[in-house]
């Protein structure tokens, strides 16, 4: 995939499009046309067809796109199909639903080990990886290629242990925590912040409920 | 709040302004800068006095911001403080997570109950809540004012519940299902689509070993 500029905008879409022409796949559909796959996504064809020309003769005029290739030409773009050894730092219930997520693997994301500071937690076993200390990160990471580490900490913590990882040569940051981490620019931070998206949620919800409690709408400045 | 008319824009940079001011309360700082705060937020200082000047009048030259007065004004405009009863649905890890997940009742999210359909989780206790199962949905939803439901279950199951909900007057929903759900117009739908961001991850750590296993950088097209 080396040497192809797409645009940051087409690669944030990239995934939506993997998502749909999965489940596509799933249900044995082999080939999709642009007006089709339109009025799956809720997306113009024509936007569509953009996006998708980027990657060079995916669709033929006529015959639709073939699902299969386009879903595994998007997959190598998406870096998906490799795969990257990954931690997770913090066991407690997110730490272990993502432990526990099957997308993971799909997706070429390998767990190798999970960390915690709760000693009822030592020793645990979720999905066949055990549960080590903090105390013993050191040693685990001198001993194993970890790329990723997945952060579902408290705020108090992150920025702390950030520092730890990237000091250790871990170089990719999935961050749960509500903080953000001001890491060295060679590190790469995926941020979710579920309060941003509940704050989101929120926001959303108080224009909705004034909306159906205005008698009329002709209020405004 | 009504008649105030916010960009979209401003509206999806709240709540980092919001959670930026939350930690300054917390650490007892009463005013900030606007050039202090750009420091912090590594947004450019002009940028956050364009922002904070929708709210009018929140700034005083030479005085800086009075950190309390506008974390309480943005958390007005959020829908924060006034309280939305919730309910879970899928009590699994994620859904135990977020049931857990302190930051809810600070938000103003009240959970008022969860639903499973795996009868080993029958009448657990997460939070003081009980875990009931699907069948005992309608009864439930008609005695109890439910404005929200997160829903952390498969993406097979994500269409018909979320339609059920809908019919049932819950008009908000936080989908963690790895699927568009394809509600009315007039259903709020938040999602959070977690294999999206893990795919945003792998392609930047693409990236990212591209740079740095190439010798020099002049082969694109």
């Amino acid at each position: 995939m080396q040497g192809r500029e797409i645009s940051q905008a087409v690669i944030r879409r990239l995934p939506r499009y993997y998502r749909y022409l999965g489940d596509l796949l799933e249900n044995g559909v082999e080939r999709i046309s642009s007006n089709d796959l339109s009025k799956r996504m809720k997306v113009t064809a024509s936007q569509i067809r953009q996006d998708l020309n980027n990657f060079g003769g995916f669709g033929q005029q006529g015959y639709g796109y073939n699902v299969k290739y386009l879903y595994t030409e998007i997959g190598k773009i998406l870096g998906l199909g490799e795969n990257h050894n990954m931690i997770i730092i913090g066991a407690g219930n997110l730490g272990q639903a993502l432990a526990k997520y099957a997308t993971f693997d799909r997706l070429g994301f390998v767990l190798k080990g999970l960390f915690d500071v709760n000693p009822e937690l030592k020793d645990t076993v979720i999905r066949g990886v055990r549960v080590r200390m903090m105390d013993e990160f050191k040693e685990f990471i001198s001993h194993n290629e970890i790329e990723i580490a997945a952060l579902t900490i408290p705020k108090e913590m992150a920025v702390e242990v950030a520092n730890l990882l990237a000091e250790n040569g871990v170089h990719a940051i999935w961050n749960f925590a509500h903080t953000d981490l001001n890491l060295p620019e060679n590190i790469i931070v995926e941020n979710v912040h579920l309060s941003e998206s509940l704050m989101r949620l929120s926001y959303n919800i108080g224009r909705y409920n004034e909306k159906h409690s205005r008698t009329d709408g002709s209020q405004s400045v």
